[in-house]
């Protein structure tokens, strides 16, 4: 494998140039060419199985929940009820309803990650495979919170950081509704994340920018940015909080009432 | 150079097998081997000057600011009237009074890190060269806050993670004093941080962990445990909140009063 050098992993990208992050690879589990991008999946000495999409990782065994359970609660406990969800991105099946461009990183993230894959078996999911930009564009007045899931913007998901898709998921959702969509870092992408947070700002009443520490992301965290179209929405001051009983049903790690 | 392989830096340490961070390096500004410790300072590709001892990054121009700022804001704007501080480590110069035990780290810092070092100028300093230990030891009641600004518990620092190190901290605190240390991250050392709160916990009637978001130490974000002679101190409720221009002024770039 000419991606490893002596069983190493280097993740390195124009995005973050003049430093990377390696790992030790155990077992390669899975390399592949799809219709749009490479998709390795590695078993590891430190962070366990490891997703890796053109390059840059995804998610770790060790690390992944403290991103799926923010980008997932934020929203859904600041909405009054959220019966109807859509996840965009998220092909590594961490959530309940989605939309996934890739359906090779959903047939690999089953076989490989089943730990983070058992949204899949939810009764309550519809699995759509093809262009969230597109999938919106069709879909009108039906959701209460959208989360975008999505890869980094050098992809497939460049279209995701735009304001037409905030404008796009604006017009998707029913009054009341949320968007929370991955924004990148403030150490690395502050540029992306000032543009972001002002597409978000410019097509809902109430925005704000949050963020999880992931440390096998590039600078260790990454951040979120979330709409609502209520005014005056205190996204730090969540309508549903989770007692110790309850984080410990759903197996909660990071996301905590504090 | 051996420390470097085609100008690239690998910090690669026991305490975090199996993952590694690396950095392109422009020029090595420093490098020698004191009585303590190997001192090297680099000019980076992508993050300005970074000063590593013993092979583990200390901080770098890029990000140190957040780390400096939270380690010695935590404290002091919790403590009603924090009069005479004391700093343990910090030999790169962020702060005002200080006990290093290595000289040479307050050298090359002068020369290689001015934009840090700038303490080292303040009248209100009085500088020791010496070990923290044997310091606390001399000083009783003296001082209103004591910050641990130590490397990690692998080299000269290991004594300052142990609980008769927070024993002796508290002897040296004058009523209502407060201590605040360096104490590593929930990601690769919990058991440290656990072990480091509850030796503050069993000295100090109030006692909490807190975190700084820092891309270039291992997992991405730094920890401090503090302590506070008084009963049911609240350190999410600082005493003491700077307003914008205050920020402007003192040239903060990431404590802020949300």
């Amino acid at each position: 494998m000419d991606k490893l050098r002596n069983n190493w992993f280097t993740e390195s990208c124009e995005m973050w140039p003049g430093s990377t992050f390696s790992f030790e690879v155990k077992e390669v589990l899975h390399s592949e060419k799809s219709q749009y991008q490479d998709i390795d999946v590695y078993d590891t000495a430190s962070l366990g199985r490891v997703l890796v999409l053109d390059g840059i990782i995804q998610c770790t065994q060790k690390d992944e929940f403290s991103y799926q359970e923010m980008i997932s609660f934020l929203p859904l406990c600041c909405h009054r009820n959220p019966e109807k969800v859509l996840i965009v991105g998220g092909g590594d099946g961490g959530v309940a309803r989605e939309v996934e461009i890739d359906a090779k990183v959903i047939e690999v993230s089953k076989k490989y990650l089943p730990f983070m894959a058992v949204g899949f078996e939810s009764k309550k999911l519809t699995l759509h495979v093809g262009d969230g930009f597109e999938f919106m564009k069709n879909h009108s007045q039906e959701f209460d919170v959208i989360i975008t899931d999505s890869s980094d913007p050098v992809g497939p998901a460049i279209s995701l950081f735009q304001e037409n898709y905030f404008a796009l998921m604006k017009s998707a959702l029913r009054p009341g509704g949320m968007v929370c969509s991955q924004a990148g870092t403030i150490w690395n992408d502050l540029e992306l994340v000032t543009n972001t947070l002002s597409f978000c700002r410019n097509q809902f009443p109430s925005a704000a920018y949050g963020y999880a520490s992931v440390p096998t992301y590039p600078s260790g965290q990454i951040g979120f940015v979330i709409g609502s179209l209520e005014e005056n929405k205190k996204f730090d001051s969540p309508l549903l909080t989770f007692n110790k009983e309850d984080e410990q049903t759903m197996n909660l790690r990071y996301y905590n009432s504090d």
